[in-house]
Parts: C-alpha cells; structure tokens; sequence
C-alpha cells in the first residue's frame, strides 16, 4: 500500500463543470405539472439562487467559495491509495488506486456537496434545511454541514432504515439534526427513498424559512463532488501515472460515480464504468425516458434512466444504491455509450468488500463494495491477459455503520433476489 | 482547521523507549506464585521474545522492522490538525492541536501495537492469538492486525459489551477472529476486562500453537505507541511551534497517552496530563502497589496505582477506560510527579465530545472525549489568563461505533455516578 497525500494548501480552488463538455446536449427538466422547461424561478421555493445557476452553468470551471474550502479542509484533500495488498492477494499485474472518501467527518463523499448547499443557503438567508436520507449517509452528511454553519436540519429517514439503522440516527442528532421517519402519515409503510423526497419537498415548499437538498442526481451535487476527480489526477500524476485505463465507481443516484469519472470524460482512452445492484438496477435495465425524482410526483420530470418513480427495491437489499432513477448527468454519457454499466447481485459485492477488508484493512460501505467487485473482476481479467492495467475507483465510504449487514452475509442470511 | 501532514516516506523508523528515561528506577514485575522477579522464560508462554526484549530492554531506539512498518503505512503517518474552529468557538488564545488516531482501519490507536504484537508473534512460528476487549477497540486492532498476518485469533469480550455492543463483534468477525463472551464460565455474569484477561491468558498457557496478546499496561505497548509522539513532534515543529505547553491523553491503561506524551518526557517545559473517568479514578484515587494484571491472578504483579484487582467500575459507565491498574511506565511518572492525572465524570466528558463533534465535525469516542474535556478547560483557563498556551492532545479514536452512549446522553439516560 502507499499512499499519495497533497497538502491542505493543494485542495482544488475551482470544480469542473461536466454540461459543455457532455457528449450529447442536455435535454431540460420539466415542470411536474405543465411538463414544460423550469426555469430559475419554478426551483427558487426549493433552492437557493447560487446553486441554481450552479444547474444550468455552461462554465467549465466554478469557483469554490473561499467559506467552502474551509470546512472542506476538515479532511480534503483525500488520500490517493494504491491498493498494493490486494494487487498482490489477486496475483494481478494490474495497478489498483483508490481514492479515499471514508476519512470525512460522515464517513462519506456525501459531505463534498452538503457542505456548499449549506453554504449557499446560508449566505441566501434561510436558516433550515429539509431532506431525505436512506442507509443514511446523505442525512449524515447534511446534518453534519448544517452544524458548520449554524443551520436547522430535519432529516426524513426511510422508515426501515430508520427502525434498523439507529446508529446513522444517533449521528445526525448529534451533529443536532431531527431525524423523523418516512413516510409521515402512514406508520406501517417501510417507506423509500421517493417517499422520503416527496415529505422533504412539502415541508421545504410550505416554510418561507427552509429549503430542500437533495444528496445526488442533480447537476450541482455532481459538480461539487468533481473535486474527488480533480485531486485524483494530480495524484495520480504524482504516482507516475499518465492516465487510469478505467474509473469504476458505484451507482445509485451517481453523485460518487461522476464525482470521480467526471474528470477523466474528456480524455477518449479512460473507460467510465458504472456498477449497480442488481436489484435495483437502473442503468443497466431501466428505460431512458422523463420520470419524478419523487414518489409524489413533486419534482421536475428528469431525463434519466428509470425503473419507475414508484419503484421500491426488494427489501432483502442490505446497502444503498436503492434510487429508482439516476442522474441526468450519468445517463447521458451512458446513452451516448461514453460510460458503461454493470449490474452485481449483493452477495457477490460483500464477497468483494470482505476480502477487501481483509487485505487493505478497511471495511467498505456495501455501497463501496459494489465498486470493489467491479474492480476484483478487471483486475482478474488483467491477470489473465497480462495486462498492466491502471485501474482508479472511489472509496466512497466505510461500512462502520452498516456492520449489521456485513453479520447478515457472514451468517448466510443475505439472500440475492 | 488547518492539517500538517507527513507523506508515507516520512513514517518514523524507531520506537522511542521510555525506561532509560524514566525519573525513578522501574520496580521489576513479580512472578504470581512466587513473588520473585519475573525472567524471560516465566513469560515465554505467553509472549514471543522480541516482545519480551522490549519489554525491559534500555535502549533508547528500537528500530521499526519493515514488515510492521508496511502495515503501519496503511494508515500512518497521521495528521496532526489544529483545532481552529474549535478555539474560534471557545474564545481561547490557546492554539489547540490534535494527532488524529481515528483514520486507522479499526478506528484508534490501538493498531499501532497490534501490528507488531502480530508480527513479532508470526515471526516466532505462532499461528494463534488470544486476547480479550472491553469496549472493543483492542479487539478490533488485534482482528486486523491477525488478517494482516494471516493469523487466527480469538477474542474474549466482556460480556456486557458482546451483548450491547454488536457492530464491534462483527467489525472482529469481518476480518475472520472468533469472538466469545467472557467470563466463560458464567453466562449470568457481565464481566470485566480483568476476567477476560484471565480468559484469554488460560488459552495462551495451555496451547503450543497460542500466545497471548495485550493492548495496554506492558511497556512494549507504549513504546510501540510512541510512534504517535515522534510524528506530532515533527508535525508541531512544521506548524512552527516550538514546543506544547501541555501534551492530553486520556488513561484507560494508557498506552494512547503514553504514546502521544512520552517522546516529550525529557523536556521539562512540558506538562503532561492524564485523563480519567472519576468512575474509574485509578491515578487520581488508586494506591501504589504491586498488584494483579486480571482478576483471577494469573499474571504477574506489576508495581502500579490500582483500585484492586477485583474492582469492578459501575455499570452505568459508558465508555472504555474501565481498567483496575495502570501502565507502570505512566504510574512511575505519576508518582514522581512528572506527570498530572485528572477525573472527570461522563456527562461533562459528553458534553465535550458532543461540543467537538459540532466545531470540528468529527464525533470522538467516549475515551477521547475524556481528553477533549481537559482540552477545553484547558483552553478556556487559558482565555482566562490570556495565555497563547500550545495544547496537544491524542484524538485517540472515533465514536461511530459507540453511538449509543451519545444517544443515551441526548436523551438524559447518562448518569453519574
């Protein structure tokens, strides 16, 4: 294992905007009701103006703001690893780096873009924020960012997720949050990410005083998340590599996966793969078409991949990556056929993630494990053809907090659907 | 907050050992039955002999073997941060600064002496390790340290903690050790850390293939945990201090206080302070004297500050820090009054972490956040006196897998005793 730091006086000053550079023009979102175009003022109950603009930029680069980079210094830059353990563990003449998100205050790469929505909803003068949160780590994230700058934040957390993960509760109301099961008028339903969407945007578009945040999906949250990306390269320079041959990250909305691979579109010799559960897998099965964000049909029609808004993924399900669509971002470059999609059943992600564990140390969020079977799998195949291969994946998170399903699968009791 | 990192190549190659330094001569440990001093062979069975040789060697370097030094860097160097949002928030002149122990794959310091306890016992033919662990985290560091060397181990846990403490069972299962409730021989008993101990050492005595394995008292522990010292002192020195002030760890047995205080021994300016549960009150309420390492007598009678050895502390007790003794190496400089001890009760050691947790983002564990109470009263003692005072402290580990005693804390279920 070595590791490739860059100094706190190295973090990237500016993210890397993906719209002008995507393969296809964006198609617009429309508005749930008049299904026409939405423009800055049909967003601005739910959003505030900087991130707005941040939707629709067609800059290359925007500025991170000098307040922003101040919280993000609490652990950014991140560590580029070089998995050498496991390289050797796999026999493989692959060369595997990961770029590690696990070390931020959450325990994920969520906190890269709560902490700007915090940020931008503070300086616009709203004082709470609304969200929705399923394993967790988004609701962690945003709570997290919410104390930095002295905001509310009320979490609406998947009731089963709720009921089973107390542990990411107990976090977010440390960090001072209310976290409240969802869906909220009916105790008997084990809810789902959409649901949760929909009580987040009522609250959020009833109360002058708050806004809503939204974890994933939308072209702001890939944006701020760009700056894993960016690090990475410069790393990666200083490892002596001219470039990744891959980029695998996992899927659920896309906010890791184009965090990382966004940065390395323009260069035609990086592959871009994306890796989905198989129960929930949208990319790989759904179909491109306009759909809610939401269960309620309160959001703009995205254009995205989707198995449905009123999908729910079978509960047996033990990680995150549960989101019925993607970001429009993401299915673009896979439309355009820039970026591939892999679709893994779970038992075969937390193989991938024990024998990780066991040879780099570090235990993955299941949702990391997806990226990490992807990466067994190409480093297996390089062994075969001898191939040197550079492969690049983002540890987007530890599994401290999802330890019960680690028990579930060495107990034998996590079945694949 | 600002970081001050060392890169991969700058990891320290040598152990600092206190002994030579130490201000009175060490009394040696005595043997159980006979009372004489212990020698090398009477601790064979339990410990490899290059375990043994640190234990009493005098010279003041012990070089870092390479195969320890390659698992160190899984992690290691750690950052030193400073505190910056946290003095903002206290109104302190004082300059706050934290080596940050918690980025380890098990979550403390504690991996800095399973790894070469692992190696040391690997390299003398040992396929076999027991020990035992109160909270958890000992366990944890030894689970991984074990997958690192492919060794097996079994783990006995203070049966309160199997029961209450799940996520810290399986997080040892993860990495493949075996995990039993102690005492053995009394399901109707919560236990203790000295029952475990005696647990583990039966084992280690009785097999061939078996050696025992303990994470704090001995003083091979501390010195491989002086690693911690040697990179702040380089860190500070980058920061542009001269010196601390005053170097905090909190003191369960105490190896992450002497790993962080020890290599700053020899420089008089330099206070330095342990932290205890008034729970738990072993320096600051214990007698000097030769005692028992467990409950049952089994190991030999090491000269320290004790509660007895049959001390059981009370069970409302959060945190870890719940062990009779204290290391010798700690309990000498107590003595000759080279070093402070301070109690502190756990709601205002709660109230400290949860303070941390909203300036600096990061959620501590409940034995670290002992060392932020007297951090902070430290600080603020010094907005008294409007000193510019250098604080140190060890961020000895994260609370993510303690989140209950945070939710018992919010909620007002946390008494004192």
């Amino acid at each position: 294992m070595i590791r490739f730091d860059l100094t706190t006086d190295q973090i990237p000053t500016a993210w890397y905007n993906a719209l002008p550079d995507l393969p296809e023009p964006m198609q617009p979102p429309l508005h749930p009701a008049t299904r026409e175009p939405v423009g800055p003022d049909d967003l601005a109950p739910l959003f505030p103006m900087g991130l707005i603009a941040q939707e629709v930029s067609t800059d290359p680069w925007i500025d991170i703001p000098g307040e922003v980079l101040d919280i993000l210094r609490l652990w950014r830059p991140t560590p580029l690893v070089r998995a050498t353990r496991l390289e050797e563990q796999l026999g493989t003449p692959a060369r595997i780096y990961f770029k590690d998100e696990s070390g931020s205050p959450a325990g994920s790469h969520k906190p890269n873009s709560a902490v700007p929505q915090a940020f931008y909803n503070k300086t616009e003068g709203l004082t709470r924020l609304t969200t929705e949160t399923g394993a967790g780590q988004w609701g962690s994230a945003l709570s997290f960012a919410s104390a930095q700058y002295g905001l509310e934040c009320k979490v609406y957390m998947v009731r089963a997720s709720y009921n089973q993960k107390p542990y990411r509760r107990i976090l977010m109301e440390t960090w001072g949050a209310s976290v409240v099961p969802s869906p909220v008028d009916d105790e008997s339903n084990p809810g789902s990410l959409g649901m949760a969407i929909s009580d987040a945007v009522r609250e959020a578009v009833t109360r002058e005083d708050t806004h809503y945040s939204l974890g994933s999906v939308l072209n702001h949250v890939l944006l701020h998340q760009t700056i894993i990306g960016i690090e990475a390269k410069e790393q990666l320079a200083a490892a002596g590599e001219l470039r990744p041959d891959v980029v695998i990250g996992s899927c659920g909305g896309g906010s890791n996966l184009g965090g990382i691979s966004l940065p390395f579109m323009n260069d035609p010799a990086v592959r871009l793969v994306a890796v989905e559960p198989a129960s929930c897998s949208t990319l790989t099965e759904g179909t491109f078409e306009y759909d809610f964000g939401d269960t309620a049909g309160m959001t703009p029609l995205l254009p995205m991949y989707t198995l449905g808004h009123d999908f729910i993924p079978p509960s047996i399900h033990a990680g995150g990556l549960r989101y019925h669509g993607d970001s429009p971002i993401i299915c673009n470059l896979v439309k355009a056929g820039r970026m591939e999609a892999v679709a893994y059943p779970q038992g075969k992600t937390f193989e991938a993630a024990v024998q990780f564990s066991k040879s780099e140390g570090k235990v993955p969020a299941p949702e990391t494990g997806h990226a990490i079977r992807a990466v067994i799998d190409e480093a297996l195949a390089a062994k075969e053809t001898g191939e040197e291969k550079v492969i690049l994946f983002n540890y987007s998170g530890h599994g401290l907090l999802d330890l019960t399903a680690y028990d579930d699968f060495l107990n034998g009791r996590l079945v694949d659907a």
